[in-house]
């Protein structure tokens, strides 16, 4: 892959027309700002672009997005990746394309290089950053619905500004969203402020589950099927769930253990500082960063916490 | 009060040493912020400084301000005023200044106007914005120390960078502070990823407590003395439980209901757009704002509930 500078990405775009914009698989705020972003920024330039992506796009969430959004059908000439770090990433449906990606925007450093040219800024907190500068580099004025969606990918990638990710850069981008008419409040609203009464119950019923262990330093949640019938949540809408144990005072290492089907469970482990979550995982060939990892494990839930409980342990006493 | 500009303001303080700075009782991070950051400032101006509360301020949570900070003893020549609307919130202690403050600081639009001359600037979304052009117009240059002491203040007041308050302004004046040196990552952390496990334990049993009424348009959380007893929490601990009804998809008006003493109970009202919290507290001799508001009623818990979902019901009828 040509690694190539925001300017030479925005006159490659200004060449193209006729333009698909691939998200990743389960698609989060970042991939869908910057798709729907680019897109905007594209059409203002009279060019016909149009995002894709293998699962559906939360009608639900992103209404404010998508609702003046008209779709467009024509033959895609030009194939552009944003937030893809990898092929794999494509899902299902999109992954005809792997081959074919010409242009890359992206901000993770595991980024592989599959496209013919890519921009790929690591220190950026979100893709939405580069894809504002993309923008801007092509010339379009940011509008407010461009806004809305800049500021979408910023404020999700960033859990509400609030990761040790933010530059300076994320929070002046972000201020300059606000002033072409982001509607920041009814945006983080949205994402920070809004659960599903199914939600409110699992969550309860997590936190009835939770159970501590090596003098409080190692809290557990299960996320079961029966919890899942229960409260009647969808899966997707317990990814929020992971962050408690480790928000406890005192603890060091939490996790969460989500059974799945044919007897394997899910772990995902997250770790204060000097902790290494990933160290944990790899004992049972996961993997993942240092605050934050995950693995599968053979066996019922109570089964997984025994063995993740004591490799934790072990983790957590050397580092002590 | 005469009106004066953060220039203005600045050149007092540089006429001023020997300076007492007033903190508002129950202090919060941007009462706190400002107060520290101030003295700093004034200290590296050679000039005696210390800030003054009611109320203690957590050491648990503002180490990383209180831990190099040392205390100065000193005749108090004059007194400032940061992020104080009224006298009453001078606390016990403070009462005896209410009637020296010379400057005050704040940004509260309900400020009554109660010292000497003051800066008060309602679209700032934290006094810590004013205190920070305070500080550049007295040409102290600002390092990690006083930028993590604003940073606090900008962060605290607006729930991580959340709210409709927030600004352009806001979010640059951060960009700055973490240019500066703030560790924005870690108090971001403290201040909003750190919960006691007792308030963990509160969260589970005021979950477990709350009930829907008129089409789960309305939601009810108790925080019973029970409650506070069998979790071990708090009660100051137990202040961000009040977000969590509201939070519901659907809900219109989110309650939340303490038992305090004397057979009387307090009621919090968080209300979406359209529904005016303070006009459904009005009822009951009560107030606030159209998102928040609250009020005191007397009785047990249940009959505290029955009378105010029964004035939410009325005043959403009407709003509907």
């Amino acid at each position: 892959m040509k690694n190539i500078t925001t300017k030479e990405a925005a006159e490659r775009l200004l060449s193209y027309d006729n333009v698909a914009v691939l998200m990743h698989k389960s698609p989060d705020g970042d991939t869908i700002g910057c798709a729907y972003a680019l897109c905007m920024a594209l059409r203002k330039l009279g060019k016909k672009a149009q995002p894709f992506c293998s699962d559906a796009v939360s009608h639900k969430m992103y209404s404010y997005i998508l609702d003046d959004f008209e779709n467009q059908e024509f033959d895609i000439e030009h194939i552009v990746s944003v937030d893809i770090a990898d092929t794999q990433l494509l899902g299902s449906k999109l992954e005809i394309f792997k081959d074919k990606v010409e242009l890359c925007i992206d901000h993770h450093g595991s980024n592989i290089g599959f496209a013919e040219a890519g921009v790929v800024v690591p220190s950026a907190a979100a893709c939405a950053e580069i894809v504002k500068c993309v923008i801007e580099d092509m010339g379009v004025e940011i509008d407010s619905r461009i806004a809305d969606a800049i500021f979408t990918g910023l404020t999700t990638d960033t859990g509400c500004f609030k990761y040790v990710s933010v530059t300076p850069a994320t929070m002046r981008i972000a201020a300059d969203m606000i002033e072409k008419g982001a509607n920041s409040g009814m945006i983080n609203r949205i994402m920070f402020d809004t659960k599903s009464r199914e939600r409110i119950e699992a969550e309860r019923l997590a936190l009835d589950s939770m159970k501590f262990y090596f003098d409080n330093r190692i809290a557990v949640v299960f996320i079961t099927k029966k919890l899942l019938e229960i409260s009647g949540v969808e899966e997707s809408e317990t990814d929020g769930i992971a962050s408690i144990p480790r928000q406890i005072e005192g603890v060091l290492a939490g996790i969460t253990i989500r059974e799945k089907d044919n007897g394997i469970c899910r772990v995902s482990l997250r770790t204060v500082e000097g902790v290494d979550a990933s160290k944990i995982c790899s004992v049972f060939g996961g993997g993942g960063h240092k605050a934050a990892a995950g693995c599968s494990i053979e066996g019922t839930v109570e089964q997984a916490e025994s063995k993740v409980v004591k490799a934790a342990q072990s983790v957590i006493e050397e580092s002590l």
